[in-house]
């Protein structure tokens, strides 16, 4: 986890709880703390010409926090309408219009500020003008600073398939501001939740017990309770990807539960269930798959479904047909010639990546999960 | 440029000329010579999903060919228009879509077939698909052989700006078939020879030399002449792409020409010169620029228009408005807030990075040229 820091990132004048992704010459600093988003240090210094991307939502509650921390510089701003319906070409077009409309050179810097949606088809822009500018990730959902802001994947959607057109393009920094979940919706902070759970579940033991132990805390916003639960998830994210950054071995295991929350999300529209809740179900699916091969023990799936529902997150997928789930499953990335592959638990606290058991036996998992 | 061979590259199994561009893991061979096209040893062995996009020239010529070369796999085609017209963003998306409805997997393959457009549209879709899947560039023309299908750089143009919006994604392996120029419209040759001359005046007093005796047996078609031509421009363009793999420094020389010629393609609205013409019109310019300065002589400025002009190359540009010029070079990726950088001649075989000369300098060159 040691390593230089990228000399594009920002300087750290004061006392910020920070971890680097160690990637090299693009390595990057994770700032996690209160008050992040007003520390004009944190911010890229040598960027005069600044795009944020937001949205409808987080726009109106922190613009002027981040507008006023950059001082007077060339900025832009483009305010999307809220949700995954805007991860799209169109909305990266729009994003790149400004960009040549407002004659932004190749030292030039964009500024996600928002969830997923905004982190990654902001990134992709990033990714994709002039062949690559810089930008920075300053997630404000809990799902985005323990996920989506850290490892460099980018995308939109294509109408029939999720994250099918993007880039691995590093941000120059993170911003991880923990006030920023004080006017997070329940709901969406239970759906971050989900993917605390996950990090947990494939590589730490430890983790998973003492999330047992803090979720009471965790849910009422306590701050320590969430920088620990944002650091800890940031710093095995950051360590996987620092082995495989283009998830060609170990990275994969970040998607537990991801190829069925995937095809859940895209049968619900994208309006059923929040990414995260899809998520929760795909984790539940993968245990209880693991559970019918054998691998999981009940009592542990049932230990790991009694936390994501103290966490809030759904555990049953009602009236879901699991024969168009399968289809939809087949389309997943995770999917080459050599048949789907899917992330399953061993015990709780390690994953692994292996090929999909017979139909048969999802289909039976699916169906005991829609019932 | 010794290097191990990517794994993926397609086994070479009988005497072909070929050269490594080295980049590591990314290394991939560029094979030079007559009757690559059919031969099924120099495809991807282990692709059985493939995705080739032409064009409505060069398909009905070599379509048929390649696809007999690669047997009963999962082919599927794309045929677009002919011209830079179609390197848009949705044609990019039409890409897409096929790989998503053909449900191509992350280990499927494109094969560019066709010149630059084809090469540049196809590349950045490969890099996007999945976030980067594989890509082999069969270049027919001169241009594309030399110079765009090798080196990574993929893109599409934005309505106003040419090769705004892309990534750099290396192919695994560059079929350059010499036999495909036997149908290039001698224009579209003499556009090819603007950037083997371009190889010659940044960095190869000796091949400069050589093109001056050879430029007859080129036109021509002469068959161990254009073998040599293609030869020493690959292992020029991939020695620096090795050295310089993104842009941050010796690649910039390969754009020697390229700043003033982007604007004049631009202004010509992508029809009246060819893009090889544009660059040729360039080299003129950032010659006589250099002479201006100080740099190179009048002798050496007269040399390099000949030798253009023996080519088949335009040397003076009728009727261009200077300061429309000027303006559109303002917005080229090579401008950053320190202003326009240039690529000029310190003589005949060096060429180097510099600011641009101030603006009454340019003014008088792009004068003289289009009077």
């Amino acid at each position: 986890m040691s390593a230089l820091q990228n000399p594009k990132a920002p300087a750290n004048l004061r006392a910020v709880d920070s971890l680097t992704v160690a990637l090299g010459s693009r390595s990057y600093p994770i700032h996690i703390g209160p008050g992040l988003l007003r520390d004009p240090a944190l911010y890229p210094s040598d960027a005069k010409q600044i795009l944020i991307v937001s949205n409808e939502v987080v726009a109106p509650l922190y613009l002027q926090t981040v507008r006023a921390a950059l001082g007077d510089r060339d900025v832009q701003t483009i305010i999307l309408p809220d949700g995954e319906r805007v991860k799209t070409l169109a909305t990266f077009a729009t994003i790149l219009d400004r960009l040549v409309d407002a004659r932004f050179h190749r030292d030039c810097c964009l500024l996600a500020l928002g969830g997923g949606v905004v982190g990654d088809v902001t990134g992709y822009a990033a990714a994709s003008f002039q062949r690559g500018v810089d930008f920075v990730q300053i997630p404000t959902t809990l799902l985005a600073q323990v996920d989506s802001s850290v490892g460099g994947k980018t995308a939109v959607n294509h109408p029939r398939a999720k994250n099918m057109i993007g880039a691995f393009h590093q941000p120059i920094a993170v911003l991880a501001d923990t006030d920023a979940l004080k006017s997070l919706p329940p709901r969406e902070l239970a759906a971050g939740l989900a993917e605390v759970i996950k990090y947990g579940v494939i590589v730490d033991p430890d983790f998973f017990a003492w999330l047992e132990r803090a979720m009471p805390k965790l849910r009422a916003l306590d701050p320590d309770a969430l920088a620990h639960a944002i650091r800890r998830s940031c710093e095995i994210k950051a360590g996987i990807v620092a082995e495989d950054e283009r998830e060609q071995g170990k990275r994969a295991l970040l998607n537990l539960g991801h190829t069925f929350g995937h095809a859940l999300e895209s049968l619900g529209n994208y309006e059923r269930w929040l990414h995260g809740e899809a998520v929760a179900l795909g984790i539940v699916l993968a245990a209880r798959t693991s559970a019918a091969i054998g691998w999981i023990g009940a009592a542990d799936c049932e230990r790991l479904e009694a936390l994501l529902e103290s966490a809030g997150l759904p555990i049953a997928a009602e009236g879901v047909d699991p024969d168009r789930v399968l289809e939809r499953m087949q389309l997943d990335k995770k999917a080459d010639r050599r048949g789907l592959k899917l992330i399953l638990i061993e015990r709780l606290g390690r994953a692994v990546v292996v090929p999909a058991p017979e139909r048969a036996v999802l289909k039976a998992v699916l169906a005991a999960a829609s019932g």
